[in-house]
């Protein structure tokens, strides 16, 4: 079935429509996927002229086989798990999205965030290693932080970064739990549970690990224009 | 103590450096407050030129006790549980600020987002009981959704609202579980996790019944301006 | 120990009782059992005359192992993980079946329960990827929906699916929750409260994946007749 | 606002079109409403030719105010908690409702669901105290469950009823957990989750306490005609 | 060290004292410890006479390095994972241990506490695959449950055997929650949580899949004396 | 309706032949239940000799109502919220019962546990106010807990008391968790997961604050006959 | 029964050999006690030189009664409800004990703590409402912060405070959960588990809410002398 | 970028102000980092005199790596997962840190915590396999508990261990809940809440197996000297 707006393959039904709808076309999400259900949704975002394609939570196997069937227009990037065909858009968003994280180990999330606001179309500045149990790191990155128009903010354990960085910008904070921990960190629920009950105003949050939705939101809000 | 930038009430250190740290003044708490702790901090708030002042959750017995302090000046509003010293900011938000509540059971929370985000300088538009399962009382309201520059989305039960809504927007997404419902809904723990997992993108979520946290950001999301 | 109406294989006792009690035989549950368990138990069966019997929850390997037993009698849906010994029965259900799935990767409990429904005698309608972030997908099927006789509405995040379409449909509506999703939808616990908590009446719940119990009830409302 | 198939009340949009779409009128969800809020959302209706409409979840003091409004034209039933404006349908629901319940303590879910499917019109065996600790109770209602077209299951603690009942009848079984118990009944979720984990086929499951869900839904099943 | 009543082996303190203590020596959970580590506490034990010795939740690998150490005189039970050094107690037991099960997936429990128990000196009745979805073949085994003087009831998913059980006999009904199951099991809690709410009296309950707790408590149980 | 071994209440359906099958009547658990619809039941448990018999949770104003029916032959105990209705059994069980507390804050539910003991005909020794930070205390007790044929050790907070005593002493431990606590208490759920994990063998654990259960429990076992 | 060191009062047994054996005499939880049960162990540890005694979590009625026993002997704390007979111990710890909390809501809490350090014979330093979302209150008191030898931490909400503290100073840091704040707070558990995730080293955590546990951990460090 | 205190390695900013700040350089958390980044990160500490340098939750692959780079001067323990650059500070704490735990599975996490006090500089006393079912083992070791200044209480399962000692020593009692467990003890969640719970005055607790914290708090509070 094909209509103006929608691709039935059958196991999907491809939204030819959102960009239009909604400024950005369908991004995959590639956990429970074939790798070959995945290049055929990719196949018919592009013959609608929906570049760039982003897939998330690709691993390394789906992707060799999807940049076989794409060569060299298909870029992965292996930390973040993302695909991209096609370039990034132009950087036309209005400010800098800025991407903090607290840890190392976090790196995975906030490099999944950054990269998917990059190919929607912003500068993004990236402050990592910034956790609070080293204060004057994140102090360090004060003036970063106020000259961004969103910010995303990456922690797992106690999830204590957004908070913090909430109490010193005015710009809006989205934060990310991460699933980095053990034990009562219960795969990023005590960094969930921080962040939804932050003291600081300004702060919101996406599911845990969910960097692909916080740079999502970050671009929407970072090119919101004056004029309504 | 005394300093420039914070006064000390020894249960309470007022925060008066806000205002110019991040453009508006520190929101009182009022659940756990004695109300002469609140209206002590007013007028800390209140002497150092920070009006409007807010406090929310705030009860019926300690609204009336503030009150009896300040007159006229200060509006309580019940089904919200917030009062207000002082009048409303102008509005100078860029655009309106949709609040779309799924139920009548909804309104207390929806209408303290509303609230706080005309205080604070916006255009509201009320769009209530327009819950998932009557679409066409969704789909009545979709131009007023499209033309916003921010949505509050609030909702009880299966919290489904901001994932319909986010399909339909291209403004960012603000999703505000509440407590309504019963058995197991564990007192929003649903619709919390519901809108975590929203398939929609550019959703972000705040605590359970957090109207004050999500009218506070859709105002700060609406306050920005195009020159970053 | 051989009984009119139960055979005693050591490991199991196979209820031979349950065809004329319920209308249809012992479904045996693959997961937990070794292949020669499933084996012993499915020529009890039919040995007994209860053709189609079903084995849900059955990997490759056992599947193999089984086929090896009984030949082209034996039928294997990798996807569904479910085998089938013998033919589908006739269909004669008095109405259609529909099965409605969120999103590509919901396809395998889905799948499980339209084999389920179409090997107990019912003709099944596939509607697959209609997830309500894209509602013009979901309306696109509202006849096909509307003239089924009873909907089986599977999806995992925030499984707002079964909401939206009780909204819209007279028939009963059974849910079934997924474990599709990562983060706080913890295995499909997200979605599972979110169904239990629809605001739309009409709709019931069975377990987390459960495409079996979706596709056995549905057929049981399915085959209801008018004189009771 | 007033359109053809919608009564905007400010606080609530009347859905007057779901009786043509769905059958019966919209049901009023009283907890979180006021009493005056009740009261003009069942004026809507009235004025729409709704009748019976029912409240769920109707405290006695509401309920008096309500009646003060309504005259003897409304009931209400305080074990139930419902109240009714108008008389049941007639029973023209096709088989009976068997409602069976556990235990003493559970009466007034299960009352809950025998009202509301008696409104919709069905005839309703009730079968109380029927807990599968002494099973020769349960089995001495073996024929009155057997003949019924669906069976509503209701109990709290460790919830096997629907399981023992699932196992004894072909007709479809909605199993209705309570919160009747204590300690690691935890409000009604023991019971919960060994219903959904029935290892019965034909259950399937609805909110804790939900009586009214499961009447309803009853209510669907048990007029479903023939001819699809 | 060595005491006449402990052997400290570095990582581990023997109790050699318990045999007199408690009628039984120390049982050593195989779990988390390395096949020599096992060995050394077997040797330790052997050298202080206190054969028959158990492992519990021993794998095979570890089972075949011990079965090296020992010979002959070691046997290992792979479906209930337990090892035994030396042979069972003669059986001593006053009357029967009943162990039913509900499913044939929950047999290795159930067998780890048949296994245990007649280790300890018990004459050991099984009746497996009884769950209560199927009653006929529960009470096809209604005399061996009711002469039984203790009865282990072994189950999964809903966990409703030990209820049902507990209303038919006058014995102490052990319930043993297993991990069988899936989606809202959640590895045994659904089990678990119906057993502590029984609502038949006499019932008991250990930890989930502790098949050995159950079988060491019905062997005490059995033994009991007369005479205080 | 009346039969030979059920009467027909209406909301009850009494078991009057659990006597003659397990031993004791049906104890009447009154939460929830009106004081008519316990009086009744009581009624008509004494008009078939069913006496002693017992109401658990039975709070202070339904006992009046209770004793202004029954008079003198009716007991209230208000610290275990027991009511009895005619005297207890001669003590012919085999041993003594050993009922053990951890803090005085337990007592309540050690008193139920003690109560229920004696009305089925036991004799209680009560061992209070022996929780393991003070370890001199409990092990001043070691000889009555040495010579009980079964030990209730009930326990709020860590609920560590059921694995210190089931370290020393040889008979069944019976562990009854406390709702005694707070905070990470989880309304008893520490002490209970505690008392689920004892490393003692020959504990079984029952539903928090479930005296009755255990003193129910302690009965059957200390009445095991030797000749089975 | 009176022995030297343990005095049976029925429903309590006073351990009177603590004071010799841990620094201290036994501390009374008065939740779930009564007050003359609080009254006789007061009297009981009186009578044994144990002054100061004090008694937590006590409510104000209690407080009356205990007070009209002892006169003005017994001092009591509303906010922090602590009870204390005879006056608090010389400060004879060896350095300061610093008691942070996050907002104005913690401060019973941290007044439980203050108060028990106090009667324990530490110098307490206050530094109230330095929540981490204006970090400049809390920078303020960096000084008294990194001049304590032990540092009380207490937060609600989020819980980030000990994290923030903890890398600020060396002393060791103790955190304490309030139950400050509402929705995905879930009484304390978000602050609970953020702080036993904290990223800072030197952190430990007790109980949701107990400050007395703090206070009186705070006061043992405090008192480690220089020679083992 | 290189500043006095911090070196930034894009992926980490090494805190070289630490050790100044705090008493002991930054340890490394090997988990979700790769061996090159480890490397580095010892790398940029060892360049700054930082020795000796920790990495925790390091698995033997990795540190085979990291082996290789630094040669002889890096110690693998490969029960504990620790690494060690350099050698053990020497041992200047006050007095002794003793290490207790409560079964031969515990033994990793106290190893952690054992090694980490020795590298820190302190002796430490090992006491394992004290499990309090058995509690002549544990008052065996009566003295070396009661003559240490801090003492590490490592325990799974029920997790009573840090109770019994705490009641027995007047010295700090850091409790370390591990893994160690099945069933119920949802992963150390059982052993958490017992010690959380602690009826045992002067106890707190740190994350599940974060052997690394106990150790490193034991050692702060070893090390604090008597003028403050």
């Amino acid at each position: 079935m094909m209509s103006c707006d929608m691709e039935d393959l059958g196991f999907a039904r491809v939204d030819l429509q959102r960009k239009s709808r909604q400024g950005f076309g369908e991004v995959v999400y590639g956990e429970g996927k074939t790798a070959s259900q995945i290049a055929a949704i990719l196949k018919s975002l592009d013959a609608n002229a929906q570049r760039p394609a982003l897939v998330t939570r690709l691993d390394a196997d789906k992707a060799a086989f999807i940049a076989s069937v794409f060569g060299g227009d298909f870029t992965y990037f292996p930390e973040a798990r993302i695909g991209r065909l096609g370039e990034n858009r132009p950087a036309d968003g209005i400010g800098t999205v800025a991407v903090a994280c607290a840890g190392t180990s976090d790196l995975p999330v906030a490099e999944e965030a950054a990269l998917v606001a990059e190919a929607l179309g912003n500068k993004v500045v990236r402050l990592y290693d910034v956790g609070v149990a080293g204060l004057h790191r994140l102090l360090a990155c004060k003036d970063e932080l106020k000259s961004a128009r969103v910010v995303v903010a990456v922690a797992g354990m106690e999830g204590a970064l957004p908070s913090v960085i909430g109490g010193l910008v005015e710009a809006p904070v989205i934060a990310v739990p991460t699933s980095v921990g053990y034990g009562a960190s219960f795969g990023g629920v005590a960094a969930l549970l921080a962040m939804l009950n932050s003291c600081a105003a300004g702060v919101s949050v996406v599911n845990i690990d969910n960097g692909f939705g916080a740079g999502f939101l970050a671009s929407r809000i970072n090119h919101l224009k004056s004029n309504p």
